[in-house]
């Protein structure tokens, strides 16, 4: 099995060195569709609602299929599969990772944690609905006997990233609630949303399972803090307090009771957590209806990933792309270019479930990885971006692949400006493939008049070499079932990219060491005291400038 | 001077390749701190109000020493003195780049184009000057006769993330007018402002070189038809209108007299041009003052830049730092991490700034360029991205080099908040470049109580390899003149990797294809017939898919 996984390794690799059959070298994408008409019906796939086109990609059928084998000696079948079952695949820290537990319906959930686990699910779904319908009807009041008319969502990475990119993108004009996010620790964060807030009739939800993350309970500490002197007093405080947490000991010492802790095991990974107590926010701010059509989106990719075959399935599709971009060709950047500004924070989800979750050096079994793993991942929205950075994708000196994402039919009346913008989305992916060649140009120039010297100076700054890969991910609308099945698709794709890599998706370890290093910085920054054997000098010199340049103030 | 250019090249990828004399590797960092307990001093420098260190680099002295010279031979101070002369650096359009005019004090610009330039510049910025006291003072009122009380800014890419960046950092409770951006086409972004919008008081900028930006255009008259179904006709929209457009006859095609247009020279790019008629919303919505001296701040870094010796400027050392990381070390990735929440467009900003200036393929004389250019440019603000992406950057499979921005002194009183901000800004700093090595860590579990089978189970998942480069630049606090000191380092630093890498980092050629292409898509998307001849299988693929979905509904 281990053999069969290198050479399938090897011959994707060697794939992506070697010239093809035909001559074209293995990074080429127009000779594919010069060859074969079908292409594109060849290179896409629906799943859900889902359409994914993986034809501007220089995957061929031979690639493909090596792909495919990789999947196959990988085990991605049985590593989902054990995933599904509720095995220990967080295997350092001998969690089960069952996120997909969290929108499975009701009383149909044989595996995914067994039970026990379906029935704590479901408890905290429905304490939660219940919660949310109080909250709505006006039945849950603030400390004055107000209804709640504002969320503000204090967490940080998972705990806020998820939900606050779900809201961004669902949140409309008749959204029951407002919600503001609360994650930096930097108190210019908490000063820029204060004179937004009215702390008479805001509910505070206080995200973070354990209820000890630093950055997380200074706010909740400085919001507690505000509320009591707004409103009287500790006590009147904590009443517009609500836990999202596990450590119901710790909930209870900073004023909040059991019946508002929204709880979730250890096995829910913060990446992963948006389906949990942690998308209360979207709960209360979108309304349960709409919250539980986003588990429903997301259960039906679920269903399609564990029941679709490796070929025809979505997820793995979408990380053998990457596999291919990163491992066969090398490019280990990729851009997300969502064509719609309400998905503005997708990148930055992306960037955490991605990044977080494959940014490792070791395999499963600790040994140094023998290839590359996770890429960086970065966007901004469509249009906007091809007044930026775009540039670069189409003539910098490297590809850097594109998922490129179109919602077909808006919400809101201005046809016009949705055909405009789908045109340009459109327009990009087909001028990164297709390019700009010299003869062309210069045909162009000529119609314009240019002068032969003025068109041969130009003409190599103009041309665009085009080969450059990118995928698209089409929806029919973005609504509450479709954002579910897109995050699912690359909630899972991590999961595949995991077993293909060898890797655990689902612990974050590096993560550990700057927290553990900041706590003395503090001390010393607190006590004006740098303390020279605990740093390099580069630290120490930072330190005592940045101390010399407050006691200047 | 090609020969000695090439010279100094191979100077330095060859240090990026071999071991040093002491047997250490490239692009290791400890042993350079532990042989040289200066390192800080030797390693870090000055400019302005700014402190750049880069000793968190595997620089040592050699490999500095290459960098300089190798600044040297490319011509990098006779190439900052020609774009300060007005000579036309930007080669392929015959324009020059004049953006540190547009901040030089009156009367002392000898060079920057000269003094018809400098008239020019001075006349706009009175002309805006009186504009916005005008309008603060309510002495120019909408149709409505009442003192304007919004602003909304409708421009995108250049006339878009730099002063919306530069709002989000610098605005605050004592602001003078609130400004909104609306830069995308697509229409659920302008969905989205609507409910914050009074139109009676609301002023508009649209902010368009050529007044011609489709996506600008669009949205403009978007607005100008909404504000005329709210005030009353046409003629009452237009006085609600102001233009930032060097086309003065489509402005007032637009309903915009010439009284209330703000132009700006061809000599300034969309991504150095914040410091011009586009940032009027800056004047509008901090106050003339303050957007004085951001152009002030700004001057301080050009003075800065064209005085210093290479070895002691700052943007010539981040430039150098760039090719030492992207050309001897092969790290073509870059995180930007400010930490501070007011800060958290700046990546963005750099994204535009950095990528489309410096992702090119074709050197200054339309050769293939030999070397890879600019690198692809990310972040999020700290902490936040600690509980995010962070995680790769300590355990991916690759080094992704950072630049950490830290502010020492806050605007908010919650002093232990902004300690902890910095303490962790500090501490990844130190945590990338020291990582964690399996003794200590064997070390801190036994102490923890853990067995040694577990121990050597987790031990290589908790392993950092460290070693990873970062650069930290600190500002006292952030206030206008620091903020124009940091985005001119990021002007100047982008134009010197022009001259390092001998490209044009002032044009843009590779937008322009993608936005021919839109023109026949849109089209096609309103007529709703498709024209298979015009597109590659999969746009064609995709487009009848969308003209489906949309039939559909």
């Amino acid at each position: 099995m281990a053999g069969d996984v290198a050479a399938a390794w090897t011959a994707v690799e060697r794939l992506g060195r070697e010239r093809r059959p035909d001559g074209s070298p293995p990074w080429s994408i127009r000779p594919l569709f010069a060859a074969d008409p079908a292409r594109f019906a060849r290179f896409s796939r629906r799943g859900g609602d889902l359409l994914l086109d993986f034809s501007k990609t220089a995957i061929d059928q031979r690639a493909l299929s090596a792909l495919l084998a990789l999947a196959e000696a990988a085990g991605v079948e049985a590593w989902r599969d054990a995933m599904a079952r509720g095995e220990a695949v967080n295997a350092t820290e001998g969690r089960r990772a069952l996120h997909m537990a969290l929108r499975a319906p009701q009383g149909a959930v044989p595996a995914n944690g067994g039970p026990e686990v379906a029935a704590e699910i479901q408890a905290t779904l429905a304490r939660m609905a219940a919660f949310t319908r109080a909250v709505h009807a006006g039945a849950m009041r603030s400390a004055g006997g107000e209804p709640f008319a504002q969320v503000l969502n204090i967490g940080i990475g998972g705990s806020d990233l998820g939900p606050a990119m779900a809201y961004q993108a669902l949140a409309g004009p008749d959204s029951p609630l407002p919600v503001r996010y609360l994650s930096n620790v930097d108190g210019h964060a908490w000063r820029e949303l204060l004179p937004s807030l009215d702390p008479r009739r805001l509910l505070v939800l206080i995200a973070s399972k354990t209820f000890t993350t630093q950055e997380t309970m200074a706010n909740a500490r400085l919001v507690k803090a505000w509320l009591a002197e707004a409103l009287g007093g500790e006590d009147r405080a904590a009443q517009h307090l609500v836990a999202l947490s596990s450590n119901l000991s710790a909930c209870a010492a900073f004023g909040i009771p059991p019946e508002r802790v929204f709880a979730f095991g250890d096995y829910i990974g913060g990446r992963f957590s948006l389906w949990s107590a942690i998308g209360l926010s979207l709960a209360l701010g979108l309304g349960w209806e709409r919250f539980a059509a986003l588990l429903a989106g997301a259960r039906r990719m679920d269903e399609h990933f564990l029941t679709a075959p490796l070929a025809e399935n979505l997820p793995v599709l979408l990380a053998l792309v990457e596999v291919w971009h990163v491992n066969a060709l090398g490019l280990r950047r990729r851009a997300v270019l969502p064509y719609d500004e309400r998905l503005r924070r997708l990148p930055a989800h992306l960037q955490q479930l991605e990044m977080e979750s494959l940014g490792k050096r070791v395999s499963l079994a600790g040994e140094p990885l023998a290839r590359h793993s996770g890429p960086v991942v970065f966007g901004e929205p469509g249009t906007s971006a091809q007044h930026s950075f775009m540039q670069l994708l189409h003539q910098g000196s490297e590809p850097v692949p594109a998922d490129v994402i179109l919602i077909a039919r808006p919400d809101h009346p201005w046809r016009r400006q949705h055909l405009i913008l789908l045109a340009h989305g459109l327009a990009q992916t087909e001028a990164l493939l297709s390019g700009r060649d010299a003869d062309s140009l210069r045909a162009e120039m000529m119609r314009a008049g240019a002068g032969p010297a003025e068109i041969e100076r130009l003409l190599p700054h103009r041309v665009l070499p085009g080969e450059r890969p990118s995928v698209t991910i089409l929806l029919p609308r973005l609504d509450p079932t479709t954002l579910g099945q897109l995050i699912a698709l690359y909630e899972h794709k991590v999961a595949v990219l995991g077993a293909l890599w060898g890797i655990n998706p689902f612990d974050q370890w590096g993560v550990e060491l700057g927290k553990q290093l900041a706590a003395p910085l503090l001390e010393e920054l607190e006590s004006g005291r740098p303390d020279p054997a605990r740093h390099d000098a580069s630290t120490l010199g930072l330190l005592e400038e940045i101390l010399r340049l407050q006691r200047e103030a």
